[in-house]
């Protein structure tokens, strides 16, 4: 499944929704949702952990659609490589700690 | 782009430092990426608006991959519409507020 593809199907689910609670209240979902993904870890729930990922991208999704973002699109800066460096692996000094 | 080629594409460029930062490094990163998200969301800059969705999506991918979790299969969740009300629209009566 292409990212496009998932947030054309969560953008058919919830758009309705995500439009009528607008980007503030979506971006509380998507902290929220993020929170349940740390739970999710600490008690290390193996089926439990998949869905909050899923749940994290699709609230992200959401929020894209609600501020006109295409994720694909925007995930080109990674196409060749670090965006920082240009390597891959990346060999920035930084984002080790 | 599939979900997978992203994931398989952020594990190449960043496993080295993300394996040595570890999960808890790394979901601290995931959480600074949110923040820079809602920065901006508040300046509306649109350019930078597209690299920080990329960004909080490239550090849950890393996240995922330290934890195991493959977020294409995890997305399957939402396949046949919203994981609870099994509707395309989503009929639950949550998640409007």
């Amino acid at each position: 499944m292409t990212i496009t593809e998932f947030q054309r199907r969560i953008r058919e689910i919830y758009f309705d929704k995500d439009s009528r609670r607008g980007r503030d209240g979506t971006f509380r979902w998507l902290v929220e949702e993020t929170g349940e993904l740390a739970r999710a870890m600490r008690k290390d729930d193996r089926s439990n952990l998949e869905e909050e990922f899923a749940d994290v991208f699709a609230w992200l999704s959401s929020l894209a659609t609600l501020e006109g973002i295409d994720v694909e699109t925007a995930c080109a800066k990674y196409s060749e490589g670090c965006p920082k460096c240009h390597a891959t692996p990346c060999m920035c000094q930084e984002k080790i700690a």
